[in-house]
């Protein structure tokens, strides 16, 4: 406890900091999870503006390695199966599809982060497909953003 | 060029993920710097989230190694130096302050993610305010974000 008022009192780096009331569970679940697509959603916002010649290339390879532990921690985030946020009620009715594509989505973007590793940032830019495949499965399991 | 239709075509995570306008560098800028300054934030959420008990602590050494990739970055994407976004004018005129602070970030997150793979979560969690000095660093260079 001790160590959660240091971090609390000392860095608080977001509002939302402290969501932790009784029976907020679900509300909760929700929020770590959106936390985590959001985080994979700002690397592939600057992947796309490295690749659009936007800036510099210079963190490609951080960016590939960033995914990898991002999509590592993704299904783990939506294994409570608490519907809500912006998945659309076929992440549960199709778990065994969901679950399998986001398995591979794992396995591939460590490939791509190991390939930027040990061949450049050239390799793992040629996957890139591989290492971010969001549009097929947002299509199927993803509503629209609120506003 | 095939590389990146592909990637615009198959993925489009973003919509913003084509910014690429004649004379828009200095709007791409300090739009990549805000990328890596939000990823950075869902990170900073995510372990206030698990230091506050509301969600488990699997994932806790991931985000300290994903905020030292990102904090390896950050510094670069203000070397531009191009005034806006969220950043006060501060970070340019006091840039000896705002380059030695960026620079420690690097290395004490670092130092933090190389504690938690090395001898676990706990370890790292006692040292969250070395791996994350947000609030001291926003004090002083950002301007309150826009709603």
């Amino acid at each position: 406890m001790n160590r959660l008022l240091k971090f609390v009192g000392g860095v608080v780096c977001v509002a939302a900091l402290m969501p932790a009331v009784a029976g907020a569970d679900d509300k909760e679940i929700i929020e770590y999870r959106q936390h985590i697509m959001n985080a994979l959603n700002e690397h592939s916002a600057s992947l796309g503006m490295i690749m659009s010649f936007a800036v510099p290339d210079d963190n490609t390879v951080a960016h590939f390695e960033a995914i990898a532990l991002l999509s590592k921690t993704a299904l783990e985030a939506f294994e409570p199966k608490v519907k809500g946020g912006e998945s659309k009620p076929e992440v549960w009715t199709q778990w065994p599809d969901f679950s399998k594509r986001m398995k591979e989505f794992a396995q591939n973007s460590d490939m791509v982060a190991k390939l930027g590793a040990t061949q450049g940032k050239e390799a793992a830019v040629n996957h890139v497909l591989d290492a971010l495949p969001c549009k097929a499965c947002h299509d199927i399991y993803r509503a629209e953003p609120k506003q």
